[in-house]
């Protein structure tokens, strides 16, 4: 049984909670052990009672879980400066092992917690604390380990990005989609700390520690907010052909020097990176073996960020219990049920080739409405050499209700099926 | 010191040595131990002598390796079934650790091999064999452990997705696409593997073991390749708004049953994936916790493949030297210098209004100009109220000369610098 405590209960604590019951099964295969939680600290009992089945886990002292012999792996999640910092150190000083997302505290304080977590044989984990659910930390780190890191560039602030795309998408100004973001819940009252680039440059900064070993501090780096960015300069871009993104921009120069920026910047719409909309976060790494990587995905909410805590706090179960475990999980393969080709379901595209004659296009609505298939779209273009060439895609059905309707073309006079594509309609990311 | 035996010596395996040569001091500084080739297994010594330095290191005999006392960890790159299987299956029971770029002995034998692996206490690492460069494998063991994989989505084959990138982008056929990918070095002489999916299918096998932990086998699947899709398609495929990609789909259904299949796709050209061009490689994960995320990278060539097969090699060394190294490998934080902002370079957005009068634009450009500034492109809108808005956007160049010629812009009678925003000229992804 491995016991962790958690420091704090808001949101990203919720998140792991809810990870820690949904997946337990799920996680204790793979660690070949529990992972419990056995005391969550938080401000006031009756407030989060009703969240939690065992309320003895709640506790208002934090040396219960700082302190606690039977903890294993502290948590944080608290967010801000203090006291999180000195929570940790002692935690650290007590051999507890450290999950923590808080961007703050290991920017200002990396060298002193890495090096108390060296002297007391524990670890210190953070992937949380930049980029959400992605594992950029741990790619950096482990995944793309062989390279000396050339490049960073990040889009590490889901609130500025989504503002930045809403502005463009609904030619909208900076203050009315900022309005809209608060109302929404996805920018904060006070919005300063991610308008102004703080909180991308508290990332950049620890990034920099993991991909370049450098200690910089934040007042190291120039940054600029996407404040004096307006609706009319994003258009301009793009008619240029440019996105404007806020990029948090780490290099390592060929003079072994490094420049570290943080500021809006216009990027090729045809970019990868253009194409991280809305919320979403990214890493668009630039290694000296591996070339470039993108990474992206959600960088913040409790569940996305929830994942990275818990697969921190599994990595250092893994160590917990002995290392194989953690290389030779695929040692519990099992057998599973597999879908059948008929059952699966997908939208199909249709191409066809009809002789030119009246009612054609009726027969062949006709044999898909007969099979309950909706026409979603249709394309019909002019008749060459007295075939009519006709693009069908459908609604997502299942492969056998398609191969009737095929069947039922192909023996249809004058009727050719000339290609039969699937189609997926993924949400867009 | 770490001994490695590398079987094989092609464009992976010299990547892996070209790695470990020029990043030595970089991967002994993170490993905390030097990472040695203490020999090379290849079929004829003389045509490999030129690209090594100790020619003692090469030899003919595969036991050299397998059955030498001093190589901690055997390296597999020479592809193929067999001996391939054969020889990890020995180095393993040899109680040697084994990294391979094998996704044909891995996706037929991955149960024996694991089975092995855990009986003689050692390694089986391959996050080579998916993806190439990019770190698929080791985000779903470990930065996403936290998660149930719900769906995989993958562009896991250079060669099929260079060919549709290509019939898209320059109108052509299939059969042009594929002998000029043949000519390059992007598509083999027997393209069979790539374009008919099998080797898409390989890949699909093994994430389906390491995402859903489960027993499947090619044969499964369902597979079709990319040999039917034409230009005619494809071109009704964007008017529709999709982009025709040929993907590795995985999905754990609600019933516990999973849907594995690899088929040309349409899916919507505003979707990350459709983004992933030419021999660029990516996976599409989504999780029960953190949602969508993307990896993209590249998926072949010596120099990414080796990028993998030595991030391996490591992860194994920080065992091998103790777990603290792998992860308080912040604790070695160094000082660099950093690039002032005055010397750092860019591009720059220029937004100006000018009053409509004679000679203003002059004015601009010679500003420009004298500053030694290229103008890459101008925008200028009819006038409103008497003043034209003019848009710049110039060649990179470094800060402290945009500082000057930005100066000289608000100082002139007549022009009103609205916007200056940093512009980078990535290269497309």
């Amino acid at each position: 049984m491995i016991k962790i405590g958690l420091l704090g209960f808001g949101n990203v604590g919720q998140g792991v909670l809810d990870i820690l019951k949904k997946n337990a099964r799920h996680i204790t295969e793979r660690v070949g052990d529990e992972i419990q939680i056995e005391k969550i600290l938080v401000r006031d009992i009756n407030k989060y009672s009703g969240l939690i089945q065992d309320t003895a886990q709640l506790t208002t002292h934090p040396e219960d879980i700082i302190s606690n012999a039977e903890i294993d792996i502290v948590v944080e999640m608290m967010g801000g400066e203090f006291p999180a910092y000195d929570y940790i150190c002692d935690a650290l000083k007590n051999r507890k092992h450290v999950v923590t997302a808080n961007k703050e505290v290991i920017s200002r304080h990396k060298e002193t917690l890495f090096k108390l977590a060296k002297e007391h044989s524990v670890d210190i984990y953070f992937e949380a604390a930049v980029g959400g659910g992605i594992p950029i930390i741990r790619s950096l780190k482990v995944g793309l380990a062989a390279n000396k890191i050339k490049k960073i560039y990040g889009i590490l602030n889901g609130t500025t990005n989504y503002i930045l795309t809403k502005i463009e998408e609904e030619k909208a100004t900076f203050e009315e989609v900022l309005q809209k973001a608060q109302s929404l819940g996805f920018a904060e009252a006070d919005p300063t700390m991610d308008v102004e680039g703080i909180d991308v440059a508290h990332k950049l900064v620890i990034l920099t520690a993991v991909a370049f070993k450098s200690k910089v501090q934040l007042e190291d780096l120039y940054v600029e907010g996407i404040t004096n960015v307006s609706l009319t300069d994003i258009m301009y871009a793009k008619e240029l052909g440019f996105t404007i993104k806020l990029l948090a921009i780490g290099e390592l120069l060929s003079n072994d020097s490094l420049s570290l920026k943080v500021h809006p910047t216009l990027i090729p719409s045809g970019h990868f990176l253009s194409s991280v909309k809305n919320e979403f976060n990214a890493a668009y790494i630039v290694g000296n073996a591996v070339g470039e990587v993108l990474l992206a995905g959600k960088g913040a909410g409790g569940s996305p960020t929830g994942s990275a805590v818990v697969s921190d706090i599994i990595d250092i179960a893994f160590d917990l219990t002995g290392a194989l475990n953690r290389r030779n999980l695929e040692a519990h393969l099992v057998e599973r049920p597999r879908q059948s080709l008929n059952e699966s379901e997908s939208g199909f595209y249709l191409r066809l080739l009809l002789d030119d004659k009246p009612h054609m296009m009726e027969t062949v609505t006709k044999i898909m409405s007969d099979a309950d298939i909706n026409i979603k779209k249709l394309l019909q273009k002019e008749s060459i050499n007295d075939k009519a060439e006709v693009v069908i895609l459908t609604n997502t059905i299942k492969e056998n209700h398609i191969q009737n309707v095929s069947q039922n073309l192909q023996q249809t006079k004058g009727v050719s099926l000339e290609s039969m594509i699937r189609v997926d309609h993924l949400n867009a990311f």
